[in-house]
């Protein structure tokens, strides 16, 4: 006894000292009024000073697991219960087919994963060597020195007010007119939809989208159990034609949008399209869910309002948004902007999920943004990135023999093969350690089988081309093979 | 024109003046092609250096407004499109039930508010003046050290590894066996249950819990249609002969408990009962969902094992933990405990819910633990909140007339009135500045009408003393009365 036990750095001694005699009265080594060694004697065989392992006995007696007696020593006052009756339930049976989906429709977990050494186009996050870290600390610090201890209690669902009102001048910014809207904080785009749909429709609902569409979105909608209905997308936008006369066959609970820089494709639905797809919702008087997906990172042209700002003193448009795509998704941060009188209840849903987002993480955002901090990262991360995306638009040109190149802005690229299936090219790549994202997992219909999703962000220019040219000469392969 | 921009300090000033003129051109005071002052000349004008204009302009062109043309000057390239063609969506037919139910069930939203100067025991929050700020602080700037810029991307939605390592130790530091079993770290404890039911229930299936039970706890439960069977507790806990009753005649698919510091009653479930119970619910063979609630905030006795710690190898105790019920509620930070093949599932739904808690938080929690700074801060508050504790027991036992009077431990008591609503305790002691959380709210079953609980965490010793006295004054007067 004591001769195992091994002191580590970081942890103070004491604590390990404490854990170790705790495991020991657990375990049942000792046993109710057993007197553990003197501090005298234990301070030896552990060459510690006496006063470390007083103050371990000290933390034990804390616990409620010694009782130190004064000139006799310290004894055990904890009784182990052993129960050895144990059940075993077996999950299959009791899991949810709610949870069986969540699991099933898990790309991130049943998809091929990076590997070291490997090539991947997956990734759509930013590149964090861009981020700057000692702006953030800055902010972390000048906001904790402003709020001090509160800030770490709790909050209100509805979010910090300070971020709350920098993001409503934010969006009125965009030319959201903001009478009568409000903002929720959310933990990301994610939460955000997840609010909104759970307000808004119930099983067996039809909702409207774009197809391709964002992933995680689908994930979603069917995890509510939507009966989703993706409509294709042209270079400018949505294929208006079908989207109205789906709306007069059969109507829909909602439309769901992503104007900018489309989730998988990067195509930016024209500002002509825009008002064109908002006047034809409007006759149906549907909400309309607009994700501001990458809105920041327009790489040339001139700046394009969210449908959001089309909508004037309409309460029809709920815009989610989320810097978290481009600045920190670490700390999940994103927003609702909607009708105050629909905020109301998002609140509640909000609250009865998670209380709300951490009150931390939203005064360090509200800092770092409110000093001009995101402005600046966005100048410089956008010609960064503008470079690479130009850079991989040159190298699928000259390596990739494609049917469609799609991608005005944000961090990837989408690509239609010409009759040859992904998948068939990454089970081959994958093998030349290139990886990227199959087309079909943004479909709502099975299609998109010979396309797939270049993530640029985080894969430098090297391997790039590297990787492009691999890619390029197992489609080339593919052709022949036919 | 310029002449109402008002410059304010923090934020820099060619941001605010880039700010306006985009407000001009949104608003079409600006339209397309038309020319901007010059710079010299609006420098002059704002009383601003010529250089912060330029900065203010090249921001314009950044983002798609205007065009600077060398030696002619800028122009607004962006035409902004009217559609004024608004539609209003009536929220009152769309709402869904879900949403509806949320609101009703937000007691938060609809209950009385504290207002300045009111003395309120409705918070059961830890008082945020014992927070250790500074080792905060320390702890932030020490893991962004060693994590820097990639701490703040993406992360897992199990959670922030080093945490969950550590966690799995302070299980296994309260006797749990940890073999087979695994970790996802959640958003409170909130989020954690929300995870767990919707991985083991479905709507119209039968949970079992204590009655009274948390208010939260109950909204969750409703919220997902369950049919919730509440049975009484004693001062030991449940009353282990009805929930065997219930369990032979009905069934349930959940057990859920909160065997230390119960909330709202503050009842310790003592070691023989959670035996006991933990023997009664294995022959059922149904899961045990246990909420650590405060567990460590025990102020005197031995300590008590978790009922997780009672089953063993086995697997049918989920354990729901949290120390943001004693540390830093405001960053959310909560775990559950479970048979790694239920985290497996657990971890889709979290994924699908938020990606995951954020990564900045947790490895700041992680820095904060691992050096020791938890006990200190438990050893700390333990003997202050033991002092408030036992100052409002013997204020109570002066001043008010109880019934009974519950509570061990934690930042909370509750008292049962002879025959007297507390609701109308409560609309008469607010007039006199005095507020406090009704017992009914507590209830499964309408019931607890006579019953209040008294959170003392964050007030004043003064107040406490003065605030028991109102309330006493109130209920003596109405016992008059009858």
């Amino acid at each position: 006894m004591f001769k195992d036990i091994k002191l580590s750095e970081g942890r103070p001694y004491y604590l390990q000292i404490k854990d170790y005699v705790k495991k020991l009265i657990l375990n049942g080594v000792y046993v109710k009024d057993d007197k553990l060694p003197s501090t005298r004697e234990l301070s030896s065989i552990l060459n510690v000073s006496r006063n470390t392992v007083v103050e371990a006995y000290r933390y034990l007696e804390d616990e409620g697991f010694i009782k130190n007696v004064p000139n006799k020593g310290a004894f055990v006052s904890y009784s182990a219960i052993n129960n050895n009756e144990n059940y075993f339930i077996k999950w299959d049976d009791k899991i949810t087919n709610y949870a069986l989906l969540a699991d099933e429709l898990d790309t991130y977990k049943h998809d091929i994963r990076w590997e070291k050494g490997m090539i991947s186009f997956k990734s759509i996050s930013p590149d964090d060597r861009l981020f700057d870290i000692e702006d953030f600390k800055k902010a972390f610090l000048n906001r904790i020195a402003i709020e001090e201890r509160k800030i770490l209690n709790y909050g209100y669902a509805k979010g910090y007010k300070p971020l709350i009102d920098y993001l409503l001048k934010y969006m009125e910014n965009k030319g959201v007119n903001i009478i009568n809207k409000d903002i929720i904080i959310t933990n990301g785009f994610t939460e955000g939809f997840d609010i909104v749909l759970s307000a808004l429709v119930n099983r067996g609902d039809r909702i409207i989208c774009e197809n391709p569409t964002h992933n995680t979105a689908i994930k979603i909608m069917k995890l509510h159990g939507l009966d989703i209905k993706g409509i294709e997308i042209y270079e400018d936008g949505i294929n208006t034609k079908v989207l109205k006369e789906e709306l007069t066959k059969k109507g829909a609970k909602l439309i769901f949008l992503i104007p900018s820089y489309h989730n998988p494709t990067g195509i930016i639905m024209s500002p002509e399209k825009r008002i064109e797809v908002y006047n034809i919702v409007k006759e149906f008087n549907i909400p309309i869910i607009e994700d501001g997906f990458n809105e920041e990172l327009r790489y040339s042209g001139s700046h394009i309002s969210p449908i959001a700002a089309f909508s004037g003193s309409g309460n029809g448009v709920i815009y989610i948004g989320s810097f978290s795509k481009v600045l920190f998704p670490g700390i999940r941060i994103g927003w609702i902007l909607a009708d105050k009188d629909l905020i109301y209840y998002f609140e509640s849903i909000k609250r009865s999920r998670n209380i709300h987002t951490s009150f931390l993480d939203q005064a360090i955002l509200y800092e770092y943004l409110s000093v001009g901090n995101f402005e600046k990262y966005i100048n410089k991360v956008r010609k960064v990135y503008k470079e690479k995306y130009e850079w991989t638009i040159n190298c699928i040109k000259k390596y990739i023999p494609y049917k469609r190149l799609l991608g005005e802005g944000g961090l990837h690229v989408f690509i239609e093969l010409d009759g040859i299936k992904s998948r068939e090219v990454l089970s081959e790549s994958i093998k030349k350690g290139v990886i990227f994202t199959p087309g079909d997992i943004f479909y709502t219909d099975g299609k998109g089988e010979n396309s797939l999703r270049i993530g640029f962000s985080r894969v430098d220019y090297e391997d790039i081309e590297k990787g492009i040219k691999i890619l390029g000469d197992v489609i080339k392969n593919k052709r022949k093979g036919d």
